[in-house]
């Protein structure tokens, strides 16, 4: 069965670059779907705009959101829609930010994020958070399974 | 400061003792707070019932619950006590289990839980997994902020 994908929402370019390079360091097998905004998120995850013409996929295994993501739809804003969509409730989400006051870090568990992580300020430290994601969220973390309709072309 | 609880809901006496060696094994410091039922972490986290005499603590900073706990209250009635209850919601829950029935984990994830795990059938396994917990949750992984008045004794 085909790896399920993993969701990028990052607009900072060389910080894509960054993850891409690391995650392939980690040995993260999963394709990186990468979007640069809040409405593309959301887009992506309703299989609407501008992906509506594409196959449609089986939803992220994984979203790893910057929490300040430019546009008018923050990482907050997605994580909170995601939650009050019954489809798509039980995606796991992580947000990620270069800091981490400690009222934004409640507000987002308030919010129902899974895990509120700091941006790694150096490739060396990417790489081993990188290796942790994959050992915690990828090989020990049971993901929670998509109804059958829903699995798309990994059951081709 | 003294480090943060972490709050064991577990009836199975065994696998406290598993639990109590590995984590002391995987060098986590955190205090290991036990319970046998959900009507007794109820009490804990809200400091009623045989809680209400004691000093009242910090919350914990990780909650790890088996899914399947004798008596009337499951592992997932209390998530949803947990995620229903505002001064508790931001709190960060691991359910597991000995099976991950996919419906099961779904389920466990549109509740709110933060992770789903597989309960290690050996020490070996439960040591790995101890040492993720630690690397994962309690190093890299944003803890929520309690608000400056529930801090209790770790401010003293």
């Amino acid at each position: 069965m085909k790896p399920l994908p993993i969701l990028l929402v990052e607009d900072d370019e060389n910080d894509v670059i960054f993850v891409r390079h690391a995650f392939k360091q980690a040995e993260i097998v999963n394709p990186l779907v990468v979007v640069q905004s809040g409405e593309q998120a959301m887009d992506y995850l309703m299989h609407k705009g501008s992906f509506a013409e594409e196959p449609e996929g089986p939803l992220p295994c994984l979203i790893l959101m910057d929490v300040n993501i430019a546009g008018n739809t923050s990482g907050l804003d997605i994580l909170r829609f995601i939650r009050a969509e019954a489809p798509l409730r039980h995606l796991i989400v992580l947000l990620w930010s270069s800091t981490s006051p400690p009222q934004a870090v409640r507000t987002a568990y308030e919010c129902g994020v899974n895990s509120f992580l700091v941006k790694p300020s150096n490739t060396r430290d990417l790489l081993e958070l990188a290796r942790l994601i994959r050992q915690y969220w990828l090989e020990h973390n049971q993901i929670p399974a998509e109804p059958a309709n829903s699995l798309g072309f990994s059951l081709g």
